[in-house]
């Protein structure tokens, strides 16, 4: 997979035919810089695939989107807000979605049931149409209007998460270029949070629609800030065919390289998510390996960077790997305590399953670095798998105390 | 269920026959009052029932104890100590269990298999088995040792937690009393915590190891203080006939009077633990109502009682129902968002799955009382069921951060 590039500055409008922008409109208390409705548009149809929130509450503007995926028909554009979730707020919720869809269609001169549409925010709180009404015709769409975008779904996130891959296909590049946001109630099984993805492969749709489903499972599955899980979560993948490569449909090089791009941006946003959580200062890649399976791997993994005792710990640049052990026990997936060996920064701190001499100063070093791997070797198989999380800080109960009133 | 009374000041020595007594070993730092060790003891032989952590990675000390109960074989004692929770230290861990009971057989005159041992602390320090030989022996049982006990048992706990309950059984009286400690890794199914529950009842044991699942599934398994899973969770009922009332064996009324004390021992020991969870300040009560099962309805409680940003929530005083929403929504089970109703301490702030108008300031004071009632009916069926959570609070994040180093 060489041959795939990071696209310097790379975002949403990077593949070809995409571009995008945002307003206030009010929808958020007011702030420089802010922005808090914006619009991603192809300037022809996008074949989409989409993974949705598990919740059983869900949030209109989840079910207009899913309904566009399910429905297997293309769009062109996705209206997205920030301030307001759109939800557990009655019969309004799907008309507000509805006709939030079609403010932005008539702005583009497309129909209705070509507009996604992605809310995040406060639940509970209908959306303020009106300003909506008054300024979506305002948002102007630029090539270079993937940041903007990037910025108007932002909530309690600290900064924008945006990134782009290419690669070659026969003579021609394809891109792939995302953003996410997310912050809080991230929590695996999908995913809580939003991200929107683009590309201008020319791609079967089956095909896309099961490598979306399986990346997924690998990154944005595989990341936790606090364990709950929002309401609003989408991960919106739309193809617009206009990089005019030969079509890619699985069982040959370039359908792995798309996998393999796709797999990049969307790891990145995973990863940025995880990192910018609530409160965070560090981001926690755990790896589990040796595992009877890549499921119990995952699964391993996710106990491990779930954990508010391993997550303290982490905080206090505390090496207690007790509390690894414990998570990792947590998770219920097949093990041999005397052959579990646990690393920090591959600095090995339990080998058959109990604590080794090591240097303690090197490991609380390796816990204020801004970013700490732990790995756990199981030696019961050849299962693999990784994820993501964040330390448990003061911040995140100050914040999250004081989120409404 | 009225014929059962709460013995004032009652403890695990409440029924007949038991003692009980604890030391100060060094196990833990020296501190005022400080116990570390303890001994509940019966002058006669104790059928016993038994729930076990299920975390993959557990202590010696409860596959000792876990071996035990499984035997089918009659106990005297229960040897305990916190401070170090014997689990991840290798081949050392089951010897220092058995250790452990052997030294408490030998000061007590009975076989090393009649003892039960129980170890909460650190993980993956070994027992100071010195500390143990030398200062068991000191110990001094006495019928009112049961606060004793209780002490020597306490990890980060702030206080003791013990009751006990008495009813008729023919002209007998029937007493169970029963000490536990918590404060963090608490979280469902099983049982992360210590408790020990002692009764002087002549009770079948098939009946009475099938009521214990029961009880244990109703309380301890529903509460929940930060979704940690402890290695060393235990609790263990001791049976010793003292009472020599007629055999209790399930189907009559005497049976119905012994589930219903077990019941109110084990709750209380219970909401005592979730209410002095690590940092809390307040007692969350959560009851999901007309739910499709009870099962649905406890798994909907629990998952209320354990998320963070409703713990967050409740902690900042903030009636922020759409978090409660979002937790419902997140257990997946069956709902319809527009039944739902929710009240916090009988004020109803959600009706039909969206919020009315209530006073905030009542339900900002009630969030502040040191024990608050959130209620949710989804009139979808008959089932019912109550877990029981804490507060999130910086103090959590603080001591968490600062355990071992």
């Amino acid at each position: 997979m060489s041959d795939i590039k990071i696209v310097p500055a790379g975002t949403v409008t990077s593949p070809i035919g995409f571009s995008a922008g945002g307003v206030f409109a009010g929808i958020k208390t007011p702030g420089e810089g802010k922005l808090d409705i914006g619009i991603v548009y192809s300037d022809r149809p996008c074949d989409t695939a989409g993974t949705f929130s598990q919740n059983s509450v869900v949030s209109p503007s989840v079910t207009v989107t899913r309904g566009l995926v399910e429905s297997g028909r293309t769009i062109r554009a996705v209206i997205a807000n920030s301030g307001c979730a759109n939800c557990a707020v009655g019969e309004y919720g799907l008309k507000d979605a509805q006709e939030m869809a079609a403010i932005a269609a008539d702005k583009l001169g497309i129909n209705p049931d070509e507009v996604a549409v992605g809310s995040t925010g406060v639940i509970g709180v209908e959306l303020p149409m009106a300003l909506i009404r008054d300024h979506v015709p305002q948002i102007t769409l630029k090539e270079e209007g993937g940041d903007e975008f990037a910025t108007a779904i932002l909530t309690t996130d600290t900064r924008t998460k945006h990134i782009a891959a290419t690669f070659k296909v026969g003579g021609s590049s394809v891109t792939i270029g995302g953003v996410s946001k997310g912050s809080g109630m991230i929590h695996p099984n999908m995913a809580t949070m939003l991200a929107f993805i683009t590309t201008d492969a020319e791609i079967e749709n089956t095909f896309m629609k099961q490598t979306l489903r399986e990346v997924v499972q690998l990154t944005f599955n595989q990341i936790d800030v606090d364990g709950d899980q929002s309401t609003n979560d989408t991960v919106l993948l739309m193809a617009n065919g206009a990089a005019g490569n030969p079509t890619i449909s699985g069982g040959d090089e370039a359908s792995e390289e798309f996998r393999a791009a796709l797999y990049a941006v969307a790891r990145h946003l995973a990863k940025e998510i995880a990192r910018d959580g609530e409160g965070a200062r560090t981001l926690m890649e755990v790896t589990v390996e040796g595992a009877e399976s890549h499921e119990d791997a995952r699964k391993a993994a996710r106990s491990i960077a779930s954990s508010l005792l391993v997550k303290t710990a982490v905080y206090g640049r505390d090496p207690n790997w007790g509390r690894i052990m414990m998570a990792l026990g947590k998770s219920e997936i097949k093990l041999e305590e005397p052959k579990v060996r646990v690393f920090i920064n591959d600095i090995q701190i339990v080998a058959e399953g109990r604590a080794i001499a090591y240097n303690i100063q090197s490991v609380v070093s390796a816990l204020g670095q801004g970013e700490v791997r732990i790995r756990v070797s199981l030696d019961v198989g050849e299962g693999r798998g990784t994820a993501w999380g964040c330390d448990l800080t003061e911040e995140y109960v100050v914040f999250n105390s004081a989120y409404t009133t």
